[in-house]
């Protein structure tokens, strides 16, 4: 029997964004969503069972919250009603980026988790129903379960089986950076499933944007195969706008761009008149990200450095899919 | 016969926003606005016949660009058509506050210019025709007609005879003030009416934003009445914020939101959080706005003079309409 289980599985970051749920219990996303896995960005996470029926959690080497533990023993215990093993789990997961700072932590967490526990549990699952499965935890999880360019189904069934993110091309297809300017490191003022959910009955938007996603997802996988990048570009800038505008409009207004995340929307902009093609994006917190073809990213990351607010640059490129190692094996998902 | 008229009016700022056309040579609103008239930002406009059948058109005592006179001239033959008088006009007109840079300076000229050549051609209008005469120049020119808090009535006729604005209540009723961030005096990358033809062909959102507004519009008027400051502040703020989502979400995007812009939202909300009621809300360019109350006024306007980015602040009131003086009468609109 396996005895201790390490998962690493990457961040991800939507080109076409997901963000409004049709099952908020089961995270089954209201529209499709499409997405690029990136390295360095990362959770490592190790797995073994504890001694006796409780699970211990630590975040990097630290006890986590009680509310954060709860999270992760209710989540394990669906692999335990899977396996029939109820026995308790330890899990030490650690990140090598700041967490809950728009930087998607939880969709690597949750990928990761999943796969490491599937394996700690014995339970046989393919590579759909992993995803699926680390959507329950967190659902952009199920997107980071997968390498390269990633397209996370909607799906119909009630049960979300067939809601789960396949990759639409690997990594070395195509090596196009994302560049995250880092403008603050501190937690959000609002999770994403509350900001979803206000969005969902409080904006009168909403239903134009979940509308407005479908056709967004099946163009990107287009551009994507195609490597067209400026169709890509402006799908990707497009569709952070436009759900960024959906939550501002709702009532009260939901903000997470600051002001120095709206300047790197013009940085882009300029960027882009001058010849430079880089487009941007944001997800449900401040940090600004570029995306940009390789060839231009040092020329751009330089730039985006020394813009005013921003901390540091992470620059990232496409990442293989969820990675599993026991003392006997490893398995890697392209 | 009058032989020199002299018109001025004040610039006005919409609580309820109006963007977007439902005929656009004659400017009538898609939806109803609700706006304040700003004391002190006015266009004074100098009016009298000049010898041949040419117009002279002159901003702040320098002949105005051939684009902008023909504009005037054009809207001059109105009145010429209806008076049957076919002079041309020496006309004289200058903002005391910048042009072109999303501070209404077209609201305040062309009620200006509006209400100065109806007493110059001797045309007898009552004030709601002189405010749908002054939207024929300019959309929210109808609103700067009038004093204190003004309602423009979308209205349903096509010629737009309906679609006029009046004073909801005068100046003395409420002493709100509106305090802007001055944050650069350039002209605006784009026009408003190209921004809102553009926001209704291309944004996914146009169709619901104007729905919104039309509850906006009956419920912010409602508030004006009853002294209610928070339900104001609060339409206020979700329909500057939805408007500037509607456009956002366009294809390709329209973004006169700048960094600091939006940063003077993020003020507005923490003043509020400690207590200070003030209020965001911006037209189509950079410059913020805060709605406040009179006696919070002052202090709310050394926080915004102090903000990275705010390079003066100017200090608005409820102003009266349109005032006319010629050599013999004035005229006073409330």
């Amino acid at each position: 029997m396996t005895s201790e289980v390490k998962a690493r599985a990457h961040a991800n970051v939507a080109l076409v964004k997901y963000f409004g749920k049709r099952d908020v219990p089961l995270n089954l996303p209201a529209a499709p969503s499409v997405s690029m896995t990136l390295s360095p960005l990362n959770t490592e996470t190790v797995l073994s069972f504890a001694d006796g029926v409780d699970d211990q959690v630590l975040l990097a080497d630290v006890p986590a919250e009680e509310k954060f533990s709860r999270r992760i023993s209710k989540y394990l215990n669906i692999f335990r009603d899977l396996s029939g093993n109820h026995r308790g789990v330890r899990v030490t997961t650690s990140n090598n980026f700041p967490t809950a700072a728009g930087l998607a932590s939880s969709a690597s967490g949750f990928a990761a988790l999943a796969a490491g526990a599937a394996r700690l549990f014995d339970v046989n699952m393919d590579i759909a129903q992993l995803s699926a499965m680390a959507r329950r935890g967190s659902g952009s999880a199920a997107r980071s379960v997968c390498g390269g360019y990633v397209l996370w189904h909607r799906g119909e069934k009630n049960d979300g089986t067939d809601s789960f993110a396949e990759s639409v091309a690997p990594p070395e297809h195509w090596d196009l950076r994302i560049l995250v300017g880092v403008t603050t490191t501190g937690p959000k003022e609002i999770g994403s499933t509350v900001a979803m959910e206000r969005t969902r009955t409080e904006s009168p938007y909403y239903n134009a944007w979940i509308k407005s996603a479908h056709g967004a997802a099946k163009e990107a996988v287009d551009a994507i195969l195609k490597k067209d990048f400026e169709k890509l570009g402006d799908i990707t800038e497009h569709s952070a706008l436009a759900m960024h505008a959906a939550m501002m409009a709702a009532a009260p207004p939901i903000v997470f761009l600051k002001g120095t995340t709206l300047d790197v929307f013009h940085l882009a902009r300029s960027l882009r008149k001058e010849g430079t093609a880089a487009y941007f994006t944001c997800d449900a917190g401040p940090q600004p990200k570029l995306l940009c073809q390789a060839k231009d990213a040092d020329i751009i990351a330089r730039q985006l450095r020394a813009f005013p607010g921003i901390k540091d640059v992470i620059h990232c490129a496409p990442a293989e899919g969820v990675r599993v190692e026991t003392n006997t094996t490893t398995y890697c998902e392209k």
